[in-house]
């Protein structure tokens, strides 16, 4: 919704001053270069983009993928591909295995003209897919999930039953492709690592394909991706298209694996001050695991980001300040290593730049939106709300 | 909500095995054996109970409290204070430390006739609020938080700036009392240190209450409490209220603690098998961290539950079975130890337990109410939905 300037009701605030925290932001120039960044890198690589709405679940956000026109999308559940061929999409794969209670939604997203694809990798359940398609007179396009680096679900291009799977599916209609993940790859820190991640997500999906195709069985989509690897993948080739979804806003754990820079994380949350323990160096806000997730996932990386980085409202990191404390409602902020610990009164404004986007977004309703490239004198305006897709 | 036995819409499901999952079930006969514990054991005290609806933030759990009839609360958020104001709930204490942004809206509920009691420990937020109560000719009940165990916020009984502090909110009829929270007590791994902890908060609150009243300044409210030390307190004299939240459902981290024992988890998440990766030992569910959280409280504990407990649809604890593993939609589920995993096909339906229930609960819109004293033939029955206040 575009907000009124000068409405009188609470949803009236105009800056990231007015609106009570704590409360997530967007910033939709950063947002916008990275989307632009990956669209570039899939031209030149000469594949097509079927980016996950996972991470921001916003229509608003999916909108600037393509000038607010409908593209292929990933999405990790029924909930968002419902609330997307709502919004128009209608080219969309469920990237999460299917089991057969799901497959009443899935026809009838189809019954709609939403080409859904969904996911699986057991001929148990191939078997139930193809009996669904058949009764209901409408085929599932599917796809077949390989396992390129033992991360999670998925089958190894050499395993036994892959051609049985394809030929259960394509009897019924049903066999759309393979789709992989190389899931491993946020655990891949150099660009060397990252690159032969790619390489080898690649290799692997090709080869199931080419092993479905040796067995006669057609496969249109050869689909790969995850952030890591979509920004290190060098040759696609026999690739049809590449999916990532956390790129949209980037986070610490990309910004760890040396993926995006810290600037260009486009995802905050804004927290105020609300008391200090000086005798223990802290800084206490009303920002705590409610509003940042409880999500540490540099705890793995080489620098540990606590719950998240600490910037003023305008974006400029304050150099040392870390929140290594949650609780419900609380945040804990110290400085790290011998920087100095700020002076900031209660009622201080900060923002935190989090660990993990896709865990942070899933604690709030929507996005306050502030574009980044409009320097003003005072906190950053805020241009609009933009909702999320929520449940199941 | 209650569901019409025979509706015809998906919300119209009856049993455990009917809405899609991942979704949450509280079993009600166990939260109200955890309440009526408590309550028991409170009467046995002589102190009144201020329960914490952070963990449910529900009304309809809530009523579970006093037979639907509202009774003294305490909210981490003025959106749970404003949606248990508007279900008739008018003695409520917000027990996170003020910033001036918020006072509005605290004095909006104050208008409305509700007692909202709010929480500061340093003269600066005294300050203003004296100054907001007197510019709105309504005193704002004001608690000094009072650090018991170093685990948050708070002043030392002995602060120099506690009577100052004091004095600033009697001048301006401000002035209730003192509030402490044993957070420590969440790593009391016996008996004996959880009454100890016990012991310690209320000494502490109790100590801060007399350096007041020695200032001449008058203290209704000293109010003590956390899951772990109102299970555990022997003598609360000089108290006046008790506070506790996790226990309405309890979870693993208070299991560990051995606040309750497993079969008193109200809280659980209903997930569905969607793959199998033998090899490796892992079954995959559709349950991965949104459904359940990041939240890993019991990593620091003697048993590590990973992400949770597994029990079939029933409740009945699967022996050995462990979530491992969790990604945004994705859960792994191990055997621990030499433990059998059992054979569990696609699309059988089973049950998680989770470390911290205020957590997992944030990760819902509500719940689907079960009551587990009810013995069926067929999976639990489904006896109506609540749903949660969510937001800031």
């Amino acid at each position: 919704m575009n907000i009124p300037a000068n409405a009188a009701s609470p949803s009236a605030a105009r800056t990231l001053a007015d609106p009570d925290t704590p409360f997530a932001v967007v910033d939709v120039h950063k947002s916008r270069r990275n989307i632009e960044r990956l669209a570039a890198r899939a031209d030149r690589l000469g594949v097509a983009l079927r980016p996950h709405v996972k991470t921001a679940k916003s229509l608003d956000v999916a909108g600037l993928l393509h000038d607010d026109t409908p593209c292929p999308v990933t999405v990790s559940t029924l909930a968002e591909a419902e609330a997307f061929a709502d919004g128009g999409y209608t080219d969309i794969t469920y990237a999460v295995g299917i089991d057969p209670h799901k497959l009443p939604r899935v026809l009838a997203l189809l019954r709609r003209g939403v080409t859904l694809r969904i996911l699986l990798d057991s001929a148990e359940q191939a078997e139930f897919v193809a009996e669904a398609s058949r009764r209901a007179g409408l085929p599932i396009p599917t796809q077949i999930e390989i396992d390129c680096d033992g991360h999670r679900g998925g089958l190894k291009p050499d395993a036994p039953t892959l051609p049985e799977i394809g030929r259960i599916l394509y009897d019924a209609g049903c066999l759309d492709g393979v789709l992989a993940h190389a899931g491993e790859s946020y655990f891949a820190y150099t660009v060397e690592e990252q690159c032969l991640a790619a390489k080898n997500e690649r290799d692997i999906a090709v080869a199931a394909a080419e092993r479905l195709r040796a067995a006669g069985l057609p496969v249109a989509t050869v689909s790969v991706g995850s952030t890591p690897t979509a920004h290190a993948a060098e040759d696609l080739t026999g690739v049809t298209e590449l999916r990532a979804g956390n790129y949209v806003f980037f986070d610490l754990v990309m910004a760890g694996l040396g993926v995006c820079r810290i600037e260009d994380l486009a995802l905050s949350v804004v927290v105020t001050v609300i008391g200090h323990r000086r005798e223990y160096g802290w800084i206490i806000t009303d920002g705590g695991w409610m509003a940042m997730s409880r999500d540490r996932g540099t705890a793995v990386q080489a620098q540990d980001q606590g719950y998240g980085l600490v910037t003023d409202l305008d974006g400029n990191l304050i150099p040392g300040l870390v929140m290594t404390g949650a609780s419900q409602e609380h945040g804990t902020l110290t400085a790290r290593d011998s920087a100095h610990l700020p002076d900031l009164p209660v009622g201080t404004r900060l923002r935190i730049l989090p660990n993990h986007a896709c865990a942070t977004a899933a604690q709030h309703h929507g996005y306050h939106v502030i574009d980044g490239a409009r320097t003003t004198n005072t906190a950053p305006a805020i241009q609009t709300i933009w909702e999320r897709v929520t449940g199941w």
